[in-house]
């Protein structure tokens, strides 16, 4: 670590230790996530913290779980919140929560009326699908890998460019889209979407808090530690 | 232009010719697409679309404004869709829609409240925007200037890194968000979210499509024809 860097997270921790003798906390988070997290995960935890500690500044960066990486070994931003499994020794890994893909249909279509399927049924069911390079779209491959199905076997009718457009192609299409849970959890409690179960197929992640080993910062730690009790 | 490219176009141009003879049209369209337009306004389109010509298969992707310039004079995508203004001499522009930036509350909260306000109250009150950096901010920023309005003027919250966290942001915030209505439209008109005019604010701008100049191609001119008569 540069010296200016290892002298900014001093001052940082000194802040924090200050504040928390005073009990009134300020300072300035940078925090970076990757797409799901950022959209459906961190909005609601962020406005309970900034009511509980209105002095903290806070700024969000949206990137993929890759630049997220780029971006805490660089210090760009103090924390990461990614998709993806322990792998990186440059990083300190917090198992923050579980993830699952899920197939949805909007409840206006006829291939929502089933709420269970066979991987076999999945095979010709139209399908929407994340663009290839996506991480959502390489956790669903390594899935239908493992019972030795291909992409070209598929049905697929469209490759989308975020979850945000395939919840919303699905509202007048009567295709099937895979994604997050926690992307569509608000709208199928509420009865827009469907949520079919596929016979055998688990679609499951991790998401992580990620920053360098050997940072030690009270406010990112403070934030962590928000998050794991306020996590519905 | 490469002469491999200029032959791609010529083969993509009598492929699209031959299916105007059949009636009966296949291929593949590659739209780089920016936010906002990718997730609020292409959906509906492209649902449609796929349902008329089922066997064009279409990959959408989402970058910003800038990167899908790049993609498009790359031949990476064959039609981009992006918000800004016609500026650079390498592309065709052709106007799509208008979009305007609104602000918006959730019904929830006390400040959804008044539905207009000065722009002095806008200063004083609690807001939610994008990153520094974003598009959207870019065009907020550049409004409120001639109205001699600075960021450090305003009591900004947080900044986070798209739309869908400003949202979902708002359901538990007691702040205002300042998005585009394309993006907001159907929570409006469903009475989650209330938009608050800003008495003699108007942030605007053009959606645009993008293409090189000088290319012809049949099924990027009949995607473009489609969405404008059938955008709503």
């Amino acid at each position: 670590m540069e010296y200016t860097e290892r002298a900014i997270d001093q001052y940082k921790k000194m802040e924090y230790e200050i504040g928390r003798l005073k009990k009134s906390f300020s300072g300035k988070l940078r925090i970076g996530a990757s797409t799901t997290i950022e959209q459906y995960v961190l909005p609601v935890l962020l406005s309970k913290f900034n009511k509980k500690y209105s002095d903290i500044e806070i700024l969000v960066f949206n990137h993929n779980t890759m630049n997220v990486e780029k971006d805490v070994l660089s210090h760009k931003i103090d924390l990461g919140v990614i998709e993806g499994n322990p792998g990186q020794m440059e990083f300190k890994y917090i198992p923050f929560m579980q993830d699952e893909i899920v197939a949805i249909a909007h409840v206006s279509q006829p291939v929502s009326k089933k709420s269970q399927i066979s991987l076999e049924e999945l095979i010709h069911t139209p399908l929407v699908l994340r663009e290839m390079g996506s991480g959502t779209l390489d956790v669903i491959l390594s899935a239908l890998q493992r019972h030795e199905i291909k992409l070209k076997d598929m049905n697929v009718k469209m490759h989308l460019g975020s979850t945000e457009s395939i919840k919303n192609f699905l509202k007048s299409s009567n295709c099937i889209g895979l994604i997050s849970v926690h992307a569509v959890s608000k709208e199928v409690a509420r009865g827009d979407f469907q949520i079919i179960d596929i016979d055998g197929l688990d679609i499951t992640r991790t998401f992580n808090f990620i920053y360098p080993q050997g940072q030690q910062d009270g406010l990112t730690d403070m934030f962590i530690n928000f998050c794991m009790k306020n996590k519905e």
